[in-house]
């Protein structure tokens, strides 16, 4: 664990003092974007989420009894939104649900997140925001009297709790320094690809090749951070080229509204052919829901965690609220 | 209970295969269709249900309190969705719900419930979805780590819990075996009139009259089933001259927009000439919501069961909760 | 505490008897209107907020864990519905959740909320309900088998349970005898406004400004009232004559879509030049949510008290809830 390395990045000490981080004593009280977890915080909460898998099968704790998870969404995720509330359950906790808060909210003219909040947090333990407004999450955290998660803001804005499950997918199969992977898809506006790669950032001798349509590409602030870290990087537009050398292949969906009409998308969809030429213990994540660029074929292929990852969100969200709530 | 000539009906046989229904041990996989319920799996849900009265009646049990039920509905339906949720509560167990989740789907194109069915899989023990196709609970459960509970799909599609709970409301008041039943209103695309109509089919001498303008008749499928099953029935479309017969009267909405004009409507329903026909004993079943085919004039006669039916909707959906967690 | 004077007035004792409150043993059945509270009946329930205070600060409790509250919300309000959800779960007991049955209700033509209630209640110890016709609450209590809160009908209707917790909140401060307050914005409409000078007027020596635009003000039903409780009052247009004489200002929000424009909505606003105006230990209510007529910089003010309203509100509600499923 690389403690100086890591509080020696300005953008990232930066950022961790914004967010009440103490990196001494590794206190969070809100989770609002990736950059706040340097390396002995992931290592923390990796640690606490190979615990949650023993609770969980276990059948649960009643630990967190009394507290209460309030999970607000102005964007509905079923699938999100059930995933931080059964880790509440799955602690003994209870929740307060929102589907969609935006109806609500439209409701009344000049309604702020803001109060919202305010109110909210003097009736629950915890909040999870999705917000469809890219600083809905840091507003929230800045007024909130409970811990905050983020839970995606705005199209080009943070998932990290999404960053943090697929990095313990892939740290759950093998370590992550030495670690090669390839991003494919739309890659400028994937909040998910960007989080992850920041991410990786923090670990050894990582390799990262970008595969998109040159349109779609990486933007270059997380190219100028890979290279502050010195982190090897390629930018490709073939995926026949770099599947067969790397260890994850990361996949995610081209909107067809981005221009990509669907040959474009199927160029780049991972079927029994590019199956053929990953290596035999490549993974592949996806953070799904999926369209044509991940065909259902693959589903049977051992390789194939995107499933695994949904599971392993859980164990990484009850990770998150414990280290939530005992810092209260 | 007859087995044998459960199981010598050769389409009930292949369900009960593809549901992974085991005659022998009678466990219980999931819950898609009411064909999949045989005498024997009928007895031992009543047997069930008549418990969960007393299991109620002293406040509910804590024996599931780690067990997540998830519903997932993709048309709202509150009673139906309160009804498995309250079940679910008085077993102990906790609950994540959706009110709309197709307004979740629509956002992403070529969302397939199979996807969310994996996923939702992995941080719940049991599913109840109503799906707007009619295929949907079947997909479900195809793929579905856990048990699928079917609580609706599609228009003419199945509700099978409904007719379950109505057939344990007729079994709480008398015997099934002699039973006359009159069947009122839109029969064509009843569900729960096919659904109830398929289970009275498997008891002794059953005589059911169906009611209702012949343009809206029961379907032939419905017939030569009963045909096979040696039931005795009668089509009608005056509900006058068989109120006085039956043992129980089950009334159903006519939708306004299959060409029944308000007249049509109210030559089929219950009133109070209609009530002083019926037999002392006889019991008025109704799925509800209703209209004007059942006034409220008739809520105040003890032959009203449509709200116990409700009450007896809890009994039966913690019932067959407990056999579907057990089964796990 | 004047228990002989509030029941000799003809219409709060028409209402208990229909509400099935019996002042000797003070057993609430139903929460639909305020007049419904007598000044024993505020003071058992302002004790037992009190005390909710101090099991809210140990954790929240368990005795009420096999109890089911329902919300039946017809009209979005996610604070409301969460601060009763909170409440119950702070009791222990388990939530039915709906954040928005009128998409369901509208689903089926003729729906009438009696039926969904009668349904509703049986698998549930008490429902709150927030429907959009003004008798929504009333007609579900004329039916229910199981307490009913009314969560605010109409848009003239009632919200008993914000004047409640209004009310709470001054009390908390200081004696509630003697007490000035200056009601300020859309009087006419403001259902807040009206049930809480309804509650005021069971107090003795109060003093009441109500202040708005002259075509917003107060309607005569109320003044009557007070006249008949022996209440001072006065109606002005100008808010910075009476703003330093009063220990309470209440305000309300102004719609935009009632002839006043935004000059007319920032003239009865709360700034720093009316801040310094006010007394030293006054106090600044309001129901929110907010717009113009409350600044951000009044937040930070000692004397802002409408955020502690909300936590007030869980404890209200708490002991409401304990009174309600106490006298089942």
């Amino acid at each position: 664990m690389n403690h100086t390395s890591t509080t020696t990045n300005g953008f990232a000490e930066q950022k961790d003092l914004h967010f009440g981080l103490e990196p001494a004593s590794m206190k969070l009280r809100h989770v609002v974007e990736s950059q706040q977890f340097t390396l002995p915080l992931l290592m923390d909460l990796f640690t606490r989420s190979r615990g949650m898998e023993r609770i969980v099968a276990r059948g649960g704790s009643l630990d967190h009894q009394n507290r209460i998870l309030a999970t607000l969404f102005y964007a509905p995720s079923t699938r999100t939104r059930f995933s931080f509330e059964a880790a509440m359950y799955k602690l003994g906790g209870r929740v307060l649900s929102t589907e969609q808060a935006r109806a609500f909210s439209s409701e009344v003219e000049g309604e702020r997140v803001e109060d919202t909040i305010r109110i909210i947090g003097g009736f629950s333990d915890v909040i999870v925001i999705r917000h469809h407004e890219e600083d809905g999450a840091q507003r929230a955290a800045a007024v909130s009297p409970v811990p905050i998660i983020n839970a995606g803001d705005g199209c080009g804005g943070q998932h990290p709790t999404q960053a943090l499950l697929d990095l313990y997918t892939i740290y759950r199969m093998r370590p992550l320094d030495g670690l090669s992977v390839a991003f494919i898809g739309e890659l400028d506006k994937g909040r998910t690809v960007r989080s992850l790669a920041y991410l990786l950032g923090k670990f050894e001798r990582i390799r990262i090749f970008f595969v998109s349509p040159p349109e779609l590409q990486i933007k270059p602030d997380i190219l100028e951070y890979l290279d502050r870290r010195n982190v090897q990087y390629e930018l490709e537009s073939d995926l026949n080229k770099v599947v067969g050398e790397v260890d994850v292949v990361y996949q995610t969906r081209i909107h067809p509204d981005r221009g990509a009409d669907l040959p474009v998308r199927q160029k780049y969809a991972i079927n029994s052919s590019i199956l053929q030429r990953m290596k035999p213990d490549a993974m592949i994540l996806h953070p799904l829901p999926r369209t044509v660029e991940l065909d259902k074929t693959v589903d049977s292929d051992p390789r194939a965690l995107y499933f695994r990852q949904a599971t392993n969100g859980l164990y990484v969200r009850m990770a998150l609220l414990t280290m939530l709530l005992e810092s209260q």
